[in-house]
């Protein structure tokens, strides 16, 4: 197969996706940028965000490949019709999720996040330690990435809820789902983590109303999507005592403005949209499969259902 | 048995071990605090630090019980000869190091001490995630707390070698022994944890010569003593660039003073003794064997070796 390649991404590297796919495709063409010199004869966009005049040109395009978990970045209006969509979820991806889950879950079962602030002020004051048994993690969104982050979880030995729209079974995990279900997972959760799809049902979820379900004290890791925020909410819910701390990976602009009340906020952890990131060398298996399928005419793995959003 | 219990602490809650222990000794009588009124009576001392006019009075003692995993706390002057000294490693104690140091290292692996600073400063950078297993983590000590340890932050996935006095072995891990095998160990550990007992041969093992083999830019994790590590010494390797970061939960004077330079140090984080803790319910199920046995005559159950130190 030679497949012509058009890539677009302002955060992943053209140069490492080209020598990570060439291992599958050695004959391939790769375009790469804003302006596609012949678009006619592109067979896959393996694109982050949309090229700003979108796809039209690309007549006979087979496949649009996120670049990411999620597809929110990629503008509607743009998206070519009738031309099917994937999203990319590679092992690298979730794995690196998971880790990071760990990293910020670990960070306030431990009470890091208060110690940091100890340390700074030059306060020795024991906090006793608890055991991961006694701290409840509460999962949004029980598909593939937040099952994968729920069971980590609980092998970690944290006492774990999961939560999403439809009824799950995940192993090991007491699982909820619709309105109610989320309202009797939150008033016992300690830390809840977000990595729910954004759809139109999930847009503005993690706002006031959801807050004042939680446990008082409760943290929120959001992973999922800065839209899932409604972020004068989240700070009213600190104000209040509600909510102790939030670790924030992701923002409804990102970069984050620097006028941001998010930043230099004592309760408030940013990162810079790190969480989960795949990596070209072990994403390119994922991604050559999708390729041949499209080549083919098959239906392409982890296609985008457009109506639902994920 | 009706054991009378002494029992001397100034960070562990004397009514939680009292209710603990009557559970397996319903009648036993239990003295608590500096003065003693019928020393000749007691049977077992369960002790974090000793009186300050020692144990001398205590004429018929049959077992010195530390309520830490070490016994550097215990003055050795004021340790009656004669007398089996055990220090205490319960299950919950394992559990709560483990961790720790998994908050420690997962902090350190995802960045989150470089991103807490980037919060702070409004700084929305991109740093990339990497992998459990492109990060090595090298565990000082590979006794019952260093080994278990070790074997958890494997399971993580984490590239993990561990260093002890004697060769030993421990699944899945590297081990090194020796001064030639910790050089060898350091060149290439990203994050170094200190679980070492505290020896005339381990006093001051972390210092400016430790830190030259180390890696450039490896990160420190301390959860064994203060006297384990040279403060001036981190101080001007992390001055040199030559170490990144260190946790610190140990102390050579604990309280830390106010006055010092550890406290608002940027790469540091200085955590006040609180990585490893025995909850009195579970711990004083190992107590009470150890009772058991001292009022038996029998050998304690991790009894201290007094000339080799642990």
């Amino acid at each position: 197969m030679k497949p012509h390649i058009y890539f677009n991404s302002n955060i992943d590297s053209p140069d490492e996706w080209k020598a990570a796919l060439s291992q599958h495709f050695p004959d391939m063409k790769y375009s790469v940028g804003e302006v596609c010199e012949d678009p006619e004869s592109v067979d896959v966009a393996l694109v982050w965000k949309l090229p700003n005049r979108g796809l039209s040109d690309f007549k006979n395009l087979k496949a649009v490949l996120s670049l990411g978990a999620g597809i929110n970045q990629l503008d509607p209006e743009k998206l070519p019709r009738n031309v099917p969509l994937a999203r990319l979820v590679d092992d690298s991806l979730t794995q690196t999720m998971i880790e990071y889950a760990k990293a910020a879950t670990f960070r306030y079962h431990r009470k890091f996040h208060l110690f940091e602030r100890q340390s700074r002020e030059a306060q020795w004051t024991f906090l006793p330690a608890t055991l991961a048994r006694d701290t409840v993690v509460g999962v949004l969104g029980l598909g593939e990435l937040g099952g994968a982050i729920a069971k980590s979880l609980a092998e970690e030995g944290f006492d774990v809820a999961g939560w999403s729209r439809t009824p799950k079974h995940v192993d090991a995990i007491a699982t909820y789902s619709g309105k109610d279900g989320l309202s009797d997972m939150l008033a016992c959760t300690d830390i809840v983590i977000n990595v729910l799809p954004l759809t139109d049902d999930t847009r503005s979820i993690l706002n006031l109303e959801f807050f004042v379900q939680c446990k008082r004290g409760a943290c929120i890791i959001n992973m999922g999507r800065g839209h899932h925020l409604v972020d004068a909410d989240l700070l009213a819910a600190i104000d209040a005592g509600q909510i102790q701390a939030a670790t924030l990976d992701v923002a409804t602009v990102e970069p984050l403005p620097p006028a941001h009340p998010f930043w230099g906020h004592p309760a408030i952890l940013v990162t810079p949209h790190v969480a989960g990131i795949s990596t070209p060398e072990t994403a390119a298996i994922t991604v050559a499969q999708n390729i041949r399928r499209a080549l083919n005419g098959e239906e392409l793995a982890q296609q985008v259902d457009i109506s639902r959003g994920y």
